[in-house]
């Protein structure tokens, strides 16, 4: 559908030459037919880059998962207000970690190990690139940054279940820049981008602490200084406030779990040999595994406790299992990959009530999903990794917390100190989307 | 699970020889493994034929989008109407463009640059193909014809959207026939079938002219002979006739989104070498950045103008931001897609309401964003394009407009004159689920 | 985002140790770059497993598609539950499959061609495989077990439709661990494991039999010992039941279609050399050309017999189509598919109402649409696949027919007879949600 192959000398100016943003060569394109390299030596890049590709647009897919998923389990007076955030920190994120975050998060040459440099944006290589000014050993700049970009936003997305029905839109938004431009970008690249942590031996394949960690300590903290939504706890008891809509949330939490196989299998980096594309199947196969773990164990146990299976516990279940499975999904065995899921099953049954035994309100149950399970699955990764020690495993879980939760809560109090976090007491229980948004999510459906 | 290298010397003769359709040959497949070509010569073929079958799926997933989109958009009494519109719509594309649109839009040889032969059904290579008979400086008729048919379908949901809750199902689906079969084809094929336009220097990669002004230009036509819902405007004023599930349609706009990597990553029409695969992966990072700014500008604008944010709005936002990203996702820097799609995002908050000063009814908002942002799309090629120039890409916006408003204001002018187009006002007041179709699409929840 | 290169001299011991499970050997990784073996080597089994990866997590979203159009065809006093059961089969299917099923199916060496061994665990290649390890005429043992436990599992939610809305939980799922662990990996066997009816010249490509077939007809024998639902069959008179969320039920169609790419198109088994990547782009063209045939077929069908488009039949004849072309996606020609596919939908609009005259009461239509189309589908294999016996393939429908009825009726005997498989009278009008659950799908929307 295009005439990709034209000769170019040069870029368009666009029409607004603002703050000096950086203007990306676009070379002469010659025509790479007669001069193609052996596959031997490009076919590794092409594959990787297509894993990023393939891989970004399921983890991509997760910010509908999360959108659903928040959806259902919020009551129908706020939905709009949820499908909102959701959509807004998408589309913040996006545009975040492309001004400040990706290379903040992934320093190069000269990195101190802690902190990047800041606010340089990121370029992506010349259109029509040719194989000797590629990095052959690796995968397209645009691959990666593609990929990497759809993980911030998950991390942002769990902030957002957990602070739903009582948040305002804008403060939240205001913290989904701080996030995803600046807090989850510099401790990322402490793993991630090379630094302090990753010099230590500090191991997390795919992120139960470098996104899912952060995501749940800054949510932690956003609930601490929020406060519990109206009417949750009162006179010592704990007021369910049932989801308005489980199919959606079922359908969440399946397209999350879709999703997750490219949040795991893309985090190997490298599919063009052997060995990685094999190890791409290993850990789709354990995904899977730690995932349905989690939800049979969900399923037992909410039958033994409370003699009737609770759906939204299974959903949580199986949403833990994948996160216990994030930190190591390769080197465990199946059997490996049932047992750390089926752990993270467990930690959500039993830590959901006792969330609620600290009035920390957590309107869809991310604290223990996306915090709890992470920790753990960042523990488990020694029963399979030799490599991997249990000390530096700690030392990182702390360091991530203590980070994120600090930066979190100083930030959150920030916000309400200056333009308020917490809408009023009467738009709270009239809904936020009438009172906020002046739009329902369900005009028509009447309320029970 | 197939044992798919049985020497087999002729397919069998379907039960139902009618018409005379072509019978396809499939001949003697060969161990194909003794006989192996070089992954050097067979590499880019393989690798482009995948990004068509991934592209084509994603893109097919559109139509669940549209479905989503449209159904959440509309009153809950024309629900199954519109989730009947938009299958049947997808399933007659299906057919009528192996009938008859797939060649027509790419005739080859002969061509006059205008209209193609008609009556030219499409047929796929041989079984077990063999390196030899292959287009090895492409990929597979198959896999091409696959991902094609999936844009003709998109253009036809884009006309459902737009003349929902009023137009009869039958008529519709007979325009499909006649937009899917010939008005596509024939002007897709002034572009990408190598016609006039293309000769010219008319650039639109993806189809933000082609697709999406098509299917903008066929709804507004109808949006005129069919004429306002009832009540819509009335005393002078603008009636808000507010969709029945905002989470169905926020799950339209993620899967139209995630679609649209597809949609713009698969026009490359090549994955194969380096510089083709690293563009895929640019336009992937261009079409998400141009999503984001749209969603985000319609964020900002809705609550500046209306001091209320507009879920609607930043859902058509994104919408607009990728289509107007659409008629050239490779050649603008981040930067490039970041203002292109803004601008698409802006366009949508003022022309949304500039419709209805024309007592125009669009449902969903199908005019702005694919409409309005397409030509936006397909001027701001130049911007970033040296090669384009833009008086060709005004041509060419004019050329499609012309073409396809005329025929279609003629199409709907003589069904509405012979089998009428419009329910009667009661079916309409009723509802189009109970009236036309016997059946309600949430027959449990009591309506407020 | 791992250090995936370390040299690991074996994988830590699992915390649980129990009842002797085989220890995944984990050998040294070496430098991979160093000794890399040629693409015209490793091409293929790249190729291979990834289409294992992408066609697995396509039918992985068919679990997600099952349970929405379930969903959406149940009362919503029954939407949790049919939830519920859904991603718990799901769960249970992926640790059975691993446990029993996988090398049940595909038993290799000394298989007598009926049965394999049992309790044979699934065992995963070493992590960082190398090339010489490697089967390079096929793909990583991993993604095949990936893609084949995605098959397992649809089988299992074929059943789970058919039964709603009267079934008990957990009679539900101990009948999911004896279809997933045995009866299927044990019929499945005589097929893809190499068996007697593969032996025979059995042809069924990917599963109109062996998959869809065999849900079917285990749904049959559990729609008949289950018996109708209360007062659906009275006085004479067939009581519709329509199902709650349309929207619902058309997203799960469309998924379902979404995955069928990866059902049929992956079951090619191989996407390395020209021939097979061709092959795929057949099965993509010919699968979705079979669903449009199917749902054009039910729309003209419904509205020719009952004057009203039926949107329910629309789409189970677009699935009708999609089980009739999975015995054969590869060979038909378009028009092949076009008519088998268009059989398919007009099977299930007359096999509907018959069911009803029966008494056999199928709530979502599971089986017309996926053992009366998977019938039709196998005997169609013989009009284009000239190797194929009319005669063979009567046998094979018969044997999975006699094996899968005989052996469910006494498994769901044995369960009624011990456990009780139906929820009590006053559980079923009240909804199974509130009484076996406690928790309602949409308790915010009043019921009309």
């Amino acid at each position: 559908m295009n005439m990709k192959k034209l000769i170019t000398l040069g870029a368009g100016l666009p029409l607004l030459p603002v703050i000096g943003f950086a203007q990306e060569a676009v070379e002469a394109v010659e025509d790479i037919a007669e001069v193609a390299p052996s596959f031997d030596e490009i076919g590794p890049y092409i594959m990787t880059t297509l894993l990023f590709l393939v891989g970004g647009f399921l983890v991509f897919w997760m910010a509908a998962g999360f959108t659903m998923l928040e959806a259902g389990l919020v009551r129908s007076k706020n939905v709009t207000t949820q499908l909102t955030k959701n959509i807004a920190l998408f589309s913040i994120a996006g545009i975040m970690y492309w001004l400040v975050g990706f290379n903040l998060m992934y320093p190069g040459d000269g990195f101190n190990g802690y902190v990047g440099g800041f606010f340089d944006i990121t370029v992506l290589e010349a259109v029509g690139l040719g194989a000797a000014d590629a990095d052959l050993e690796y995968a397209s700049v645009a691959s990666d940054f593609f990929f990497q970009l759809m993980f911030v936003a998950a991390t942002a997305s769990i902030v957002s279940g957990a602070l739903a029905e009582r948040i305002k839109l804008w403060p939240f938004l205001a913290f989904v820049v701080v996030l995803t431009g600046f807090m989850y970008p510099i401790s990322g690249s402490w793993q991630w981008g090379g630094g302090w942590l990753s010099e230590m031996g500090f191991s997390d394949f795919a992120g139960s602490t470098v996104v899912h960690s952060v995501g749940g300590w800054a949510a932690l903290a956003g609930a601490i200084v929020l406060g519990p939504r109206l009417g949750k706890y009162k006179d010592g008891r704990v007021n369910p406030m049932p989801g308005s809509n489980l199919a959606l949330a079922t359908l969440g939490t399946f397209i999350l779990w879709l999703g997750w196989f490219g949040f795991n299998g893309g985090s190997q980096l490298a599919a063009g040999t052997v060995g990685d594309i094999t190890d791409v199947g290993r850990i789709f196969a354990n995904t899977n595994m730690a995932a349905s773990a989690g939800a049979v164990t969900a399923l037992i146990l909410t039958q033994l406790l409370y003699k009737k299976v609770d759906l939204t516990m299974v959903l949580n279940g199986a949403l833990a299992g994948l996160v216990a499975i994030t930190a190591e999904p390769l080197y465990p065995t199946l059997f490996g990959a049932l047992w750390i899921g089926a752990v993270g099953g467990l930690i959500v049954v039993f830590a959901v009530p006792m969330l609620d035994k600290f009035k920390i309100d957590d309107v869809v149950g991310a604290i223990p999903v996306h915090l709890f399970a992470g920790i753990w699955g960042t523990i488990a990764v020694v029963f399979y990794n030799p490599e991997v020690s249990l000390m530096t495993q700690l030392t990182g879980i702390v360091a991530y917390g203590v980070f994120t939760f600090v930066v979190s809560i100083i930030v959150w109090y920030i916000f309400k100190m200056t333009m308020g976090i917490r809408v009023s007491a009467e738009s709270e229980t009239t809904g936020l989307d009438l009172t906020e948004l002046g739009m329902e999510a369900y005009p028509e459906f009447s309320k029970g």
